[in-house]
């Protein structure tokens, strides 16, 4: 059988660990490295898809936990599956619910089987299982879909996060025999092991043994410094195939991207950018730019000067601001549209940079004009 | 001087008061009878100028009060204008202010020379007067202004309602002195006098005797039953000249457009269909429908299966019932864009009913489908 997504290397940069490459799905190819827009309940905040589609987004993520509380993954299949249902003909993937167990259920309990929990909202008793999580994830019919495993903190003793690991790869096994939809949705394995150079390898390689279509990192950016991922990605990006793509889970930090396609990563997800937009706060290529701030009342300069995005080719800073200030929506519209551009497009400018070899410099100047203190951008 | 806007009556219909005709503003011309979107704040709330522009609106309107105090007109002035600052290039009307500092204001005293009252947001004492609402206006810079006017309850004596309508008029003739700008920017007068048609008369002499470019039915949709607007229309409308367009303030409702459309008024605005849109509820074809409701939670239509508006083309009541459960703003975004969509092309449909001398018919047919009740709809 074919598998479901393929990845394509294109090639791989001259002084770094950087790829170029694509993946190609059941709904259409797109570039890597990429930064995938978050749409927690099938929806990526206040936007339209074809809003995404304009801002050059390849792929889009939504959340198995949300959908499967409300409004239920058989409510999703009944409508057609995520795609119809959202109106977003390209990729999306899907996570498998148990980062939001693990951090937003409430009294939960992981057994070997899987993780007892309550539903926040109403107090009624769940279980999700390597088992349930395919089940769910094959209702609501991504492109693309993660195994269900165990989320430890990033510190915690070597047995613990051994124990985690060993059950992860147990539960990768028990979902990848109970996936349904092989032939048109790709699940990926999670590789965890917090900061132990030999459990990352012990995972990784208990993954690849069972082949999957592509690997998650997971269990970074959860508190961790950015010295100590860029640590983990070092050793942990090499112990996986070059001909599967990687994704670093939960990153979107400027930096952290950079940094991670500097270590191998093709894929990340995070909704930093819409979450700080609907505070008022902007990416731009000067560095954040907290747009309801008093400083910019009469500042009718666009919130980036180099950015040609619908927001910045539009409308103002005092005007943004005024949106914010009156508590109109249109005003986290614009923010959330400005920031998911800028990261799309940062992202287009680091596949160019691979393209000609020279990412290293473009992160020295972005990082320069971003205003990120890097005395020797070099050692990477 | 050539005035600043002109009103071209292209027919009036054989067996009622219905006119067709445009309004040919600085900012471009639009077909009469129109209904105008409300963007209180400069925003009409959830959607972009684009999304608006997509689906006909000729024109929109902004509110004096709320800008005056957030974020001020002379921020806009600033900014180029109003136009320029919300990124809209089609006629934009403003009303004067004076709704809502009788409607919200705290601590409100009225003299002759205007309305002091106090800022409910600080309590900041301030002062509207004709000559202040002109020079709001006139920094604001939309195309068609309105008059400060005095806006009683519907229900007040004869001597209480004599008394306003007199100074209504002479706020209007001061206004008109004041107005800076007559040569880009049209002002309105506004026909008050409540049920009382003498009063009305009164006021309609005063105001046609000042020779506005257009003229508003103010001091309706307060709290009347709609037949006693209809009955207020019926006479205040042939008080009016034909060659000048008039303007009834605060309606939205279908059947008020269509009644009022019936008695010679040319322009509508009203908050109704993006309020309701906000609570999930929807105008339909066929009556209104609340997709917030649980018999829709599984229904994979469109919200209304006549109607080819970009949410009904696009989305089932199932996917926007569930982003209104799960709080997510794109909900809210689509029932706005659908109810404006439903209320500007009810509007095209009313005009092309007129053209055609069906007005009657049309109202009968679509008064049935919405669900009125309409026994003897030819005796309008």
């Amino acid at each position: 059988m074919e598998p479901a997504i393929k990845y394509r290397l294109i090639k791989t940069e001259k002084d770094t660990g950087a790829r170029l490459g694509e993946l190609i799905t059941p709904h259409g190819t797109f570039p890597t490295p990429m930064f995938m827009p978050v749409g927690t309940q099938a929806t990526v905040k206040s936007l339209a898809p074809e809003e995404l589609d304009q801002m050059g987004a390849g792929v889009i993520l939504a959340n198995t936990y949300h959908l499967w509380l409300q409004p239920g993954e058989d409510l999703v299949k009944e409508a057609g599956g995520l795609h119809k249902f959202m109106n977003w003909q390209k990729p999306i993937l899907t996570d498998s619910g148990g980062f939001q167990v693990f951090s937003l259920a409430e009294n939960r309990n992981i057994t070997e089987e899987g993780v007892h929990f309550r539903n926040p909202a109403n107090g009624d008793k769940l279980f999700l299982s390597p088992e349930k999580a395919m089940q769910i994830e094959n209702d609501l019919g991504p492109d693309i879909m993660m195994s269900l495993d165990e989320c430890p903190p990033f510190f915690e003793s070597y047995d613990y996060i051994k124990h985690s690991v060993e059950r992860t790869s147990r539960w990768a096994e028990r979902g990848l025999k109970a996936h349904a939809n092989p032939d048109w949705q790709g699940l990926f394995g999670i590789v965890q092991g917090a900061g132990y150079e030999d459990l990352r390898r012990q995972s990784a390689q208990d993954l690849v043994s069972m082949d999957f279509p592509g690997y998650s990192i997971g269990g970074l950016s959860v508190g961790e410094s950015k010295a100590e991922m860029n640590r983990v990605l070092e050793f942990t990006t090499p112990m996986l195939p070059t001909t599967k793509p990687r994704y670093l889970m939960g990153v979107g930090s400027p930096d952290s991207l950079i940094d991670g396609v500097i270590r191998g990563i093709d894929m990340f997800d995070c909704v930093l950018p819409t979450r700080i937009a609907r505070r008022g706060t902007c990416m731009t290529s000067h560095g954040r730019l907290t747009v309801k701030n008093a400083q910019f009342a009469r500042d009718f300069n666009p919130i980036d000067d180099n950015c040609d995005c619908y927001t910045c080719r539009n409308y103002s800073r005092a005007y943004i601001r005024h949106l914010f200030k009156a508590d109109e929506s249109f005003g986290l519209r614009l923010t959330s549209y400005h920031n998911l551009y800028f990261l799309l497009h940062l992202m287009g400018d680091v596949r160019q940079a691979i393209m000609d070899d020279r990412l290293l410099d473009f992160k020295e100047q972005f990082f320069e004009a971003y205003g990120y203190n890097v005395p020797n951008p070099k050692n990477f």
